[in-house]
């Protein structure tokens, strides 16, 4: 049954990679099941629940009644909130006509991707990066065309990374500052000028701007201040702390709204209901204060595991302003991060992400560290892959 | 700025029409913030919320603070009830490892389709049908291939159809009992030859099982009932009245489990949390006889409205045996269903979807109506109908 699909599906999936965080994940579970303390620093997720304002304001919303379809782009109320937002935040004026609010992230990519893709031509990423931009845009009939970056270019792509990288067949890039694995944070000049080299040359830019808020030098400018002719997607998993809620948005140019209402229509229908009230309270000025807070703590997280993972030994090539990502250089330790995360959680029951999770340059130096836990936890982690290392169980 | 995206885009965008119901929504919203009162039969949406049950699971979930992400597939407990639902429902053994927990039946069809669609081949629809199957063909890359039933075939495709529309090209088939436009439910025989033959082919068969539940004369069988090698789409929106939560399954052949997982990760990482805890409390027998009220509820207003347009003339050569459609032939009164349905709702307020929103095969000629409202309404429905109708403004 199914031979000629099956050999088509597999051929995909061979170019579709499973996430080994996950598998770090399940065997992580697995070990809390035989009762083994498991710390966990694999996870790209806030440990603070949403403030309970945001709570509150679904609660109130359920207590109604009636829980039905919204617009395909979101219910009005919201999408002028974010419209403010931009205004408050970035001192940029968006119009409410060209947001979109989604299923997570992931509905801002589908939407923004199935739009701009083009069968066959190459869309730029950085490597390391966030694997399912290569994912979905070969879903989409795209080719990924992955670029190397490293400690030079702050792991970020740049306008010359991009005319090295780029030919013909280039239709566009995507970017993502501060990035997912390194947490580096891309200079505003570097944006500006990357949005600019798009322009001229009829490209794509989606920017990926899903750890706006979560930044520990300063604030990172948003894509939109520079052209309103980017695509701009964002979410409120992250800053927000909403993740299960799956509610994102997408800002696209004036003349890819018609094109963008059609396709939510068709992709999702519209973003959960539940989810898109409660992001509106998260947008509150009672509600921003309390993740102001957060923002601060995880920024003393950060500098806490940073210090902790330099005595160790650890390489720290990126330096991470944003997200809740440290990208640490294992190769004093193995020539095979993954056999070492593996070890790491086997041994000492701390679950980290090996790089080969987000490409194909140097993976096998690098393992991701997700400050997404307490202090008290990071130190316990820090002491344990201290005896981890002076065990004597590497090289083997 | 962006020319050559923007070609590509239109193109793509003039093979993905609007739905014209969402503009006669929007029409419709219009006139009511004008002062007029409007009734609703374009929606495909239930009139009833989701069971008080359902409500309380939420937010006694919510109650707990974190609303965090689940595993790719949904979380264990949902797809096992659903596993028991489907034993006790029709009898048949499914694993839980087959269950994907989707953000809504949209999700579901992304997941089954990117999974399935092989570039430039193949897939046979119904026409009329649900239109997001075409839209979502050609997104992946395939082609649709619409073919023309009627009144012959109960509106559904058959294996005769089949096998004079298929060729060397097609891959598969979607199929939907109850049917959306017409209501119409295939016989169990018809399904199950669908199945062997396309089974016997190589290809595959989605069976869209949305509407089940909703039935009036006897109970739709699953397409699993007949093999475990179809895939299965289906969604607590319609049935169990969760529209808004946006939750639903695929089920998927034990051989693309593993692609179904990895898809789910990039295609939207994990359905709303919310939404699984409520869909969850849906299943229990307290909410299913509740469902049951509601579902005589829908036929009483089924028949009601079937005789009431019988009598004003319109043609019913689909006879609804479920869903909440009624697909009528207005060629009695008109050669342009669009222009009618647009002046009913201009005239006396009654908003209702033209065949254009479902396929290319005599299209003008049909209205389809939704009984998503009360008997009292569909009753002043009527009286508005037979008062347009009288009105003389018929054929210019």
């Amino acid at each position: 049954m199914y031979s000629q699909l099956l050999q088509y599906s597999n051929a995909l999936m061979r170019e579709i990679k499973p996430f080994f965080a996950m598998e770090i994940l399940a065997r992580a579970k697995e070990l809390e099941r035989s009762g083994k303390d498991i710390i966990h620093l694999e996870i790209g997720e806030p440990d603070f629940p949403a403030p309970p304002l945001v709570t509150q304001a679904a609660m109130e919303f359920l207590g109604k009644g009636m829980v039905g379809y919204t617009p395909a782009a979101g219910i009005p109320e919201l999408r002028e909130a974010l419209a403010a937002y931009y205004e408050d935040r970035y001192g940029v004026r968006v119009s409410p006509a060209r947001i979109f609010v989604t299923p997570g992230a992931s509905g801002a990519f589908l939407l923004t991707l199935a739009m701009t893709v083009m069968p066959g031509r190459k869309v730029l990423l950085s490597d390391p990066g966030y694997p399912c931009y290569a994912n979905l845009v070969r879903l989409f009939g795209g080719a990924d065309a992955l670029v190397p970056v490293g400690v030079d270019t702050n792991f970020h792509l740049t306008p010359e990374l991009v005319l090295k990288h780029g030919d013909r067949q280039t239709e566009g890039s995507i970017v993502a500052s501060p990035s997912n694995p390194t947490g580096t944070v891309m200079t505003p000049q570097i944006l500006e000028r990357l949005v600019g080299l798009l322009e001229s040359r009829g490209g794509f830019l989606i920017s990926d701007e899903i750890y706006h808020g979560l930044e520990y030098s300063g604030q990172s400018p948003t894509a939109l201040e520079f052209s309103s002719d980017v695509f701009v997607v964002n979410s409120f998993s992250k800053y927000f702390g909403m993740t299960g809620w799956r509610v994102g948005w997408a800002i696209v140019p004036e003349q890819f709204t018609e094109q963008a209402e059609r396709l939510a229509q068709n992709l999702f229908i519209s973003a959960p209901t539940p989810g898109q009230y409660a992001a509106l309270a998260a947008l509150s000025p009672d509600c921003r204060e309390e993740l102001e807070r957060r923002r601060r703590l995880f920024g003393e997280r950060r500098d806490f595991l940073m210090e902790g993972l330099r005595r160790l030994g650890f390489g720290l090539p990126a330096h991470p302003e944003g997200a809740f990502y440290i990208y640490a250089d294992c190769s004093a330790f193995t020539r095979d991060s993954s056999d070492l995360a593996l070890r790491i959680l086997e041994d000492v029951g701390v679950a980290i992400t090996p790089g080969k999770d987000f490409g194909a340059h140097f993976p096998e130096k690098f393992v991701r560290f997700s400050y997404t836990t307490s202090i008290p936890r990071l130190s316990a982690a820090v002491v344990r892959l201290r005896d981890f290392l002076a065990g004597g169980k590497l090289g083997n």
